[in-house]
């Protein structure tokens, strides 16, 4: 006896009734009917699915280790599909496509052909559709755009139009930056819904009526390119209270029978209140209802049954004259009924940030929190856009080569695992921070192998590729030891870098050649003892060897290096540190003067525009709060709470110790703030900006108070509370200390209320000057005092903030000492008008850094008769200054994605600004572009197919401007505007065509 | 577009499917393939279903108050049916017909169609199927059969044949009784798993390879009659350890993808392991593993996903040359391997009490928790009869009559529910005790309209009958106001019974007359003080009306009362009590003995056979307790453990004061022990036994001790450690003091260890002379001292005794005083050889005691010209004094059921144990019988239909006899023999039959 499995049997008979959903059509066409006079309720079910937490992505899926979080997404997505296949009224949507692909693989043919029918018919929807539901505060743009384009990639493969997300989903991150809504509008999303906003946000607004909006995402792109409906869901994204039917629950199922225990009547005017109270905020008469929650519908069963009997039985009322109809829908057909409303929505242009959902409960601290990961993420980043790079510009070559199996999948969802908004937020435990950690490892050296087999193909070469992951901390094995090496330097922008290589070495002097064999200048330097303490037991070298390299646009330049002996007539002694009380360095762009009584930096000159700004830097402390008399609130992973408003200076009263090294390619200054915090002050030769590279940590809890680190610039620019952050790395938005453009705030905490997310940049400036401060990663940043910037670096944390996550954000690692962190400020001093021109590229550059590859040298050759090549351009020229390459990486074979975007606001720089025009059929040289086809910001639609539901304003409807006919060989780009190709290439023959250079 | 639900599309495929199981036949014939040369393993997924425990039957269906306890039964069933729908290689068994009933009335016909089928392919199996997992120490045989083939019948009705039970599935209740064992194998159950046995006796068989053995489960019956095959399960009922899957657990999942957290080989390594160990203490090349325990499979695809992976990865080990199989299973599949294996099996005829799950851990305590529930439980099963007889004696016109529609279900579902063995254990929490009680109280009145109906139409008025269910402590508004009323006195019996009747009333005297007019001799004594205490503000009666009543078999006898005017010649004054230094009581039986001194009773004396013995009784409590430095355990609902092994006398050392009433129809002894402990030894005129009336509580526990009381007799008796109690009210054990028939007892508790349920008598001996005493309840009883019995009647307990239930046993009540109890004991004293002629049928009369029945006098004419009736019996005749009617009770329309029992033992009277025979069809007066069927004890299978597997002893195979071919007119019982009919049967004409006495 056999019986075909479930789905396979339900499968049979769904034939009929999908040919007729396949007739009606999917989207907007397969939403359930409404009632047009009565108050429609919809009905979301969902659940929520943390790609890591408390629990890791792998532990989620399969439901392991459910002592720390019951949760198991196998089995959520194995019962609702079983629940949709059983009853066509149900609808259910789905977000996070990391745990729906993971799923995907382990399904029968008979199950996939099931799922794909209730995606057909709209009754299985994708909401956002990202590999993760992204943060937004801690997450910069070029990633973000990533693992949407990632999840939504697996989506239109797997499923089809039918399954392209309509409504994008953030019910949970901890705050709404503008320039996502803008990459959400640009991926064709017709509105968004979140979860969480301001409490005093959201209290005027269900005041005023004002939770559905449209959000104006750009002031740069041309409306409504950027415009968002947007739509605050009414209880984040839980059900209203005693209506959670899950198996993680414990409301009251609906008892309708003939029970003692029936509570029908309860339940349904208990459930009709609500349902009034709630219309009473929203404008239409549709509202909707989130009935799912955190990993909920591993039973959705008990959802599904309980949710029948209330929409049976709140319907039944309307024969008593009930005027409410409840029914299953979903996010986007309750948007379809907004949309069909016809009314006009008030307009936003700011953003949703910072959130607090209390007086003293402002979810700040996360922009810190854990700083390392934060960096190793951005890093990954990096690494992945060269991964991909070379991957684009090879060709199969590169996955298959000489190193083995080339893979930038494994890097590609680790770094798209990473957006997650407990991820890069650092708001996971200990133990799932230091998976994605592994995760992100395990990505690299995929693709390294990949970058291995790509420089092979490209350089003709066979080396013995050497990837030093420690050079951060002056470790690497091959140039300690080596007395010859090569030191590739892989470059991807679309413009040639300059960069000053630094290894660790333990020769006294080396000789440097460039690609052309000419001679470098180079210099050997001890290697600091803020650097040695940080390394501990890695690593033994003395010395850095530093010498300024360049590389091409998107290519590399191969450099040799050779120790030189004792006698030889170039050697020279590593010269001492020139004193140990700094007074001043500079550049020729730069100069930086010090206190020589304090040790700290006093003033910054930029020395081409001749402008001079005293800028008192150092590290201060907050103390974090562990809840007082007012608020039990304490600090914690999510939430910034400092227990007082000043904070203590990190070197207490006294002076802080400095040393000098100079020399021709290098000058720093190094200062001790304390046993824990130190910092180097340096200028290279020819860079037009100050670099801070600050070491901090482990930070000393022994007092018992948690601490929250800052470093803080003061100057004497007249401010008037203003100072500038960006969205996402991305768009520039004004911020105003203790205010909020929407809303007239009462603001209840003096530091942690004017937090915002600084993903990539911070400034302050006057009528004429402006202090810009790049990161290197995500950071907390605000201005406290007139004058001044401060950016959160680091934080230890000793209790727990009560937000889920059950830990204090300890990061104590297995020697139970506390991280130490190490990153990098540069600092800008230039006049407003130019400050754009400088700080642009310069965060491009900070964001896809080049790459150093090691190897001994002495290769072999690759292809018999192929010429090795020194130094590669994968471009024909350069690109403009304000245009950058954010995407170029493999699609399907024979295909390139391609993005390339104006990195300029509309009226921030003279010439940045303006629009531009590429040719883009003669821009590569790897290999030529037979056809080309714009898309969609997700590259998962063409952009002339492209249509989103059109809003009205006050003032009428913001109708959209036709797609422009693409002329590959001119294509324009406006400010801020990012256009995404897929580009049918043919490569160049290796070592064949003109890639060299 | 219109898709059928799940279950009718699965059902449609099955179709064919289904035919070919029917035609492979259900029962045996569907049990998976097994491998012969290797290691079975039979995973049986299971759920464990309290009928009621943290949470009542209804919150447990519902899945209500989750807070207190995960579990939702509908959810279970619907989860179950949908999984194994899916995969025909799935089974599952249930045991709880209380839950499926419920389940199986809300499921729509596509739903039952499919269910069905499940069970006729055997892959749906029902284990027990009860409607309840009854207890086995404090259920009454009564209620015990009664509650199984209420199960059993809705398992037959709604699925026929292949749904009938072949596995007795008795997996948690806390030890286990030979009677019911007995009972089992008479419902033509093939064998029975069981849980719990004590440790020593496990690890024993563990370690003698003899977990299985055949059980002989009575003394009386004719083998292998009463033989019952018995597996004791390796994990009571639980998964191994690290094995268990269901949403409640947290163990690791199987995962066996491309995971990092790929666990396989740890899985089934530990798997196999696990495995092998068990199969040391078993015998055939078949084990078991119990995959479920309570409330489990809520989310069935979570326990099968994973049982699905381990059973590939373990069964791919063959490969490697494991000798392992695993497969889906159920108990009776593996019990037909077991039979399969064709050993020869070792023979037990003790029984599981009492059962410890460590040295200071015996559950012997709920022998006695909840005293007052345990008596309302066996005071509604005593009404159900009733309910029951009046029911199949008046016919439809009980169901509907002038009353309303009465209803016997909810009376008999209740009192089957009360089985439970969390039910009439007393181990549930007080919420569900009071539900319990409250669903007791709905029964009664529903069949109280069914009785009122009953009573008019047989004895042809329409009386106000008044059901006065408060009599027992002496409250009752009618007789309390009225100067006339009547007194309808039911018997239940199969022989006529006398019975003093004791009515609540304010008046002085009163004339009695009997159904033939003949005047009734009455006397009038004051409410005691004990009984004004104890019914506190409810009911103002000062005095007792006490008249000696009696009325035939099976029938009734009106009696009128009627109050006398102080004018009246017959009216007497009521006298005050005789002395208040109680000497001796007597009547013409029975003359006991008091100590004038201390007041405590001391001698009994039976007159007829000259026989005197010294008794001491007197009331000691033992403090429970809390836990000591040996073992953390406290006394609790459980477990009964007292802090040292002497109890303290609730009297101290004082003198107990006594106060005697004596009239020509009673004479009472009132002692009062203390403030919350009193008794009255009371001799009625005529009766053979001495009554003590105890009343109990509230305990004191203001000193912050638990404390458990006892009634103890001390005698002169040379008892040798022996001593006697029965089992579920039926067979007589001989227990005897720190030993166990069957191994080696290492006595840790010398008062725990030695208790055993009491459920109807317990008795010590010597060689001549028998001291019995009856209880009214179930309680805990022993003999800790030779010549003494004690019974526990009341325990109030300050500490959980962590074993689930998460409240200490205290029982408090709304006042939060604690509970008063009040009971009886009924001491008999005989020779050995005429004690039973005794107990037997006087048990009987406390099991199924008359009612009485009340009605202010007056009413009208039921039909037309029907004469009235004062008197009716259905019986032509008195049943033999060795056979009691068990069961008559309405079955189908126009069919009733019929029990007869033998109810003495082989050998334990001349008289009373020999074989007897009746004339079946000529028994009744309320209806013809015109057809007779031989059913099981279950009554659901025809008695010559029943096979059961034949199992070998070492001298060889017990070879059942063939069932003698029914004579309905010669029906003979042997010692011990139940008989189960349904009769077919034509109601008399009402008031034209022979139904008048």
């Amino acid at each position: 006896m056999a019986v075909p499995g479930a789905a396979a049997l339900v499968l049979l008979l769904l034939g009929e009734a999908a040919a007729a959903a396949a007739a009606a059509g999917c989207g907007y066409q397969s939403c359930p009917a409404t009632r047009p006079g009565l108050l429609n309720v919809h009905l979301v079910a969902h659940t929520h699915n943390d790609v890591g937490w408390l629990k890791t992505v792998e532990q989620y899926f399969y439901g392991a280790r459910n002592e720390l979080q019951h949760a198991g997404v196998q089995y959520i997505l194995d019962s609702v599909v079983a629940q949709l296949a059983a009853d066509p009224a149900k609808r259910f949507v789905y977000a996070e496509v990391a745990f729906l692909a993971r799923w995907w693989r382990q399904q029968d043919e008979a199950t996939r052909q099931l799922v794909r029918q209730l995606v057909d018919q709209g009754r299985l929807e994708f909401v956002l559709g990202g590999w993760c539901m992204n943060d937004e505060a801690a997450a910069h743009y070029g990633p973000v755009i990533e693992q949407l384009a990632l999840g939504r990639r697996f989506l239109r493969r797997t499923f089809g139009g039918c399954a392209r997300p309509r409504v994008a989903w953030q019910i949970d991150p901890f705050g709404h930056a503008r320039e996502q809504a803008a990459l959400f509008a640009q991926m064709g999303y017709d509105g968004l819904f979140v979860g969480r906003v301001d409490q005093q946000d959201k209290a005027a607004r269900q005041r005023l009526r004002d939770m559905e909006l449209l959000w104006r995402a750009s002031g740069s792109l041309q409306p409504p390119a950027a415009d968002l409906f947007t739509g605050i869901l009414p209880d984040v994204y839980n059900p209203p209270s005693g209506f959670c039917w899950d198996q993680l629950c414990s409301d009251p199922p609906v008892v309708d029978g003939d029970s003692e225990e029936n509570n029908v009547d309860t339940i349904v005017t208990t459930f009709l209140g609500i349902a009034a109270d709630q219309a009473k905020q929203y404008r239409t008469n549709h509202i909707i209802m989130t009935m799912g929650s955190d990993f909920q519908y591993e039973n959705a069963n008990l959802w599904f049954k309980n949710m029948d009997k209330l929409i049976a039985h709140v319907n039944a009322r309307q024969a008593n004259g009930s005027r409410v109809h409840v029914l299953y829908s979903t996010p986007s057909c309750y948007l379809w009924e907004l949309h069909r409303a016809n009314l006009s929505w008030s307009l936003k242009t700011d953003d949703f940030f910072p959130y607090a959902d209390g007086p003293h409960q402002f979810w700040t601290g996360y922009f810190t929190s854990r700083p390392a990961f934060k960096r190793y993420e951005r890093l990954s980043n990096n690494f992945l856009q060269i991964c991909n790079q070379l991957e684009a510009v090879t060709g199969p070559a590169a996955r298959e080569g000489p190193y083995g199996s080339g893979d930038g999948s494994v890097l590609r969802e680790a770094v798209a695992v990473a957006q997650h908004h407990d991820a890069v937020t650092g708001t996971e435990k200990q133990h799932v921070a230091n998976d994605y950690a592994k995760q992100l490892a395990a990505g690299w050296e995929a693709c390294q192998v990949l970058v291995a087999n790509a420089l092979a193909s490209i350089s003709g070469i066979k080396e013995n590729f050497i990837f030093c992951n420690a050079l951060n901390v002056s470790t690497c094995p091959l140039t300690e030891a080596a007395g010859h090496f090569i030191v590739i330097l892989y470059n991807p922008l679309g413009r040639r870098v300059s960069w000053p290589v630094r290894l660790p070495v333990n020769g006294v002097s080396y000789a440097v050649t460039d690609p052309q064999g000419q001679p470098v200048p180079s210099e050997v330097v001890p290697v600091s003892r803020f650097t040695r303490r940080l390394r501990r037991d890695r690593g033994n070298a003395t010395r850095e060897l530093i010498f300024q390299a360049s590389a091409p646009a998107v290519g590399f330049s191969t450099f040799t290096v050779s120790q030189l002996g004792r006698g030889d007539p170039h050697a020279r002694l590593a010269r001492p540190p020139v004193s140990l009380r700094a007074r001043e360095i500079q550049n020729e762009h730069v100069r930086v003067l010090f206190d020589p009584l304090t040790g700290h930096l006093k003033e910054i000159q930029n020395l081409d525009k001749s402008i001079s700004l005293p800028v008192f830097q150092s590290f201060y402390w907050y103390n974090a709060s562990t809840g007082n008399e007012e608020n039990p609130q304490a600090s914690g992973a999510y939430i910034f709470r400092p227990n007082r408003s000043e904070p203590f200076p990190v070197s207490g009263s006294k002076q802080v110790p400095t040393y000098l090294v100079k020399n021709a390619l290098v000058q720093e200054v190094y200062q001790n703030f304390s046993s824990w915090c130190s910092q180097v002050v340096r200028l290279y030769a020819g860079q037009p900006f100050v670099e801070l590279e600050w070491t901090v940590g482990p930070i000393p809890v022994a007092d018992g108070w948690g601490k929250e680190i800052i470093s803080r610039f003061e100057t004497t620019l007249q401010t008037n509370a203003r100072f500038y952050t960006d969205s996402n790395g991305r768009q520039i938005l004004e911020r105003r200390r203790d205010y909020r453009p929407t809303w007239n705030l009462s603001q209840t905490e003096p530091v942690a209320g004017n937090y915002y997310p600084v993903n990539s940049r911070i400034y302050i400036k006057d009528k004429k000057f402006q202090l810009t401060v790049l990161t290197d990663r995500s950071q907390g940043g605000s201005s406290i005092i007139d004058g001044s910037l401060e950016l959160m670096v680091h934080r230890r944390l000793l209790y727990d903030d009560a937000r889920g996550v059950g830990e204090p954000l300890q990061e104590s690692g297995a020697d139970n000492k506390g991280l130490v962190v190490r990153g990098r400020h540069l600092v800008l001093l230039d006049t407003v008008e130019s400050a754009a021109d400088q700080h642009r590229p310069l965060a491009q550059q900070e964001f896809m850094a080049p790459y150093v590859v090691l190897a001994p040298g002495g290769g072999s050759s690759y292809r018999h008769g192929q010429p090795s090549l020194q130094q590669f351009s994968a471009l024909r020229r350069e690109l403009p200054p304000n245009v950058h390459l954010l995407t170029l990486a493999p699609w399907d074979p024979g295909t390139v994605l391609l993005r390339l975007e104006h990195q300029f606001e509309k009226g921030e720089s003279a010439n940045g600004s303006q629009p531009v025009t590429l040719d883009l059929l003669n821009l590569f040289s790897a290999f030529t572009i037979t056809s080309l086809q714009e898309m969609n910001l997700a590259a998962d639609q063409q952009r002339d197919a492209v249509t989103r539901l059109v809003w009205n304003l006050a003032e009428g409807p913001v109708r959209p401007q036709p797609a422009p006919k693409l002329d590959p060989k001119s294509v324009t780009l406006q400010p801020m505007e990012i256009r995404t190709f897929l580009a049918t290439v043919q490569h160049a023959e290796p070592g064949a065509g003109p890639a060299g250079l």
